[in-house]
């Protein structure tokens, strides 16, 4: 019977941890406020543990899906981490999505202590973490990504090996880039035809099917059109990630200029009071700007 | 049998005028190059007509598909145009992509001389013109589109009328607004991720189900990464677009930051010789700016 740890039981987390104790896997999770792991436990089938460094202490495997680079550190090294717990030669996969920095540098960790690191960042969202089906992007050794690869599929549709400890994260980067692109381009079309007087509806049904088609046109153009935000990937996570993303860019040179524009834009729609929209609310910010003038 | 005029024989007008005669309609076509006007007669049924003033004197419909607003308007009021010498009632189809201010000057225009006039942009490229299989936004009076729809679904999977005269260019003008945003973010990904040292195919495997899924990811991302452009949507006809839409946001007070942005991109594109290249050369510009750092 394989045993694993989960840290962290967000939105995504929570659920994710949930397929694996259906699957029949021995579970112990850690959450940084222990209310959430008691719901969990009302939940499913596994046992809590005070600290990361408790609950991985009999792990093969240990999961973590967390905030952000800090949070991630302070679960892996902080005081009572895991990677104090670890045994020898058992797994750490970070769902988190964080830098390709932070996962070179615990991978470097891991190695010291005989541990195992694979970046694997997500996306596909809450949604896609209740029914089992994100989309996972891995970064490391091949065998170990061989190994856990059917673990993973529990709650996953696509688990794939990019490369070395960091492509993971640089693949949910290049997600993020065109979608923040795909995003900003919908919601100034949507303005466009708002005050231009067409019916935006019609418009988006005759234009969908071609070169402007998009899944966030397919997905979110009617909840834009309502200004309803309560759903999906929230602002302040979106402009996180875009963070990261700039200064990987400005580490590689890329030319990002729209993704830096956009990441300024969400900053506005933070001020709006939207951190917690979801990343289709773009549209709200042009339309506020549009009855100022 | 009703007879139609069509009026410009370029890469769209050419195959749409075929797709006419081919269907049993009596055409005369006009082309400022005789040369294309010959070239259609040797593949296509039909006459031609050195003015479109004598291409359109027993013309029931006449179609027009040129170049700009300079162009529409020499073709419609300039000396031997087409308004001086339809017969009252006939009814002219502007399939050009021009400001929604020209196509409302020649309806008014065309209905003091007892003439219809629809603006009827299309979608679908050269491509959907040869099969006939565009997409048409119409604008005008309903009573016209009904009568003339069965006649354009000759070469369109898709006619809609958007309401009254400048609809059809204004919804046109929604599906560019679009279209930029989503190519310019997919260019910063496909950069940022080549950049990165990712396989950028592999990325788009990944990647191209969920939230960053486009019609120009899937169509575009492989000549993308090959750096072939000499294809689909020229980047001047892309260009001229999009001056279009950002004089008529500056009329209509739309937020439009991103197409203002990447409006100057295509500039510099055009600068690097890329006049002619498909618009999805964005990313040749994002390489050439990484290269010179």
């Amino acid at each position: 019977m394989i045993k694993v740890a989960f840290l962290g039981l967000g939105v995504m987390g929570f659920p994710m941890a949930g397929h694996l104790s259906r699957s029949g896997y021995e579970v112990t999770v850690y959450n940084r406020h222990a209310e959430k792991a008691m719901a969990w436990l009302d939940t499913y089938k596994g046992i809590s543990a005070p600290t990361p460094k408790e609950a991985v202490k009999d792990a093969d495997v240990v999961f973590a899906c967390v905030g952000d680079d800090d949070d991630l550190r302070q679960v892996t090294l902080g005081e009572s981490g895991a990677f104090s717990g670890m045994k020898a030669g058992a797994v750490f996969i970070d769902h988190t999505t964080v830098s390709a920095k932070v996962s070179r540098e615990l991978a470097s960790v891991a190695a010291q202590q005989g541990l195992e690191f694979l970046d694997a960042p997500v996306s596909g969202g809450q949604q896609g973490a209740e029914k089992g089906a994100l989309t996972v992007m891995v970064g490391g050794n091949d065998k170990v990504f061989h190994r856990i690869e059917p673990i993973i599929a529990h709650y996953a549709r696509e688990v794939t090996l990019m490369g070395p400890v960091g492509n993971g994260q640089l693949t949910k980067m290049v997600n993020q880039i065109c979608a923040v692109g795909v995003i900003q381009g919908l919601a100034e079309g949507l303005h466009f035809a708002k005050v231009s007087g067409l019916d935006p509806e019609k418009v988006i049904g005759v234009i969908s099917k071609g070169a402007a088609q998009s899944w966030q046109m397919d997905n979110r153009y009617k909840t834009m059109l309502a200004g309803e935000y309560e759903h999906g990937f929230a602002v302040d996570w979106m402009r996180k990630d875009l963070e990261i993303i700039l200064n990987e860019a400005s580490r590689n040179g890329a030319q990002l200029p729209v993704t830096e524009l956009v990441e300024h834009f969400y900053a506005d729609v933070q001020k709006m009071g939207g951190q917690r929209w979801d990343s289709s609310s773009l549209l709200a910010r042009l339309e506020a700007l549009s009855e100022k003038n």
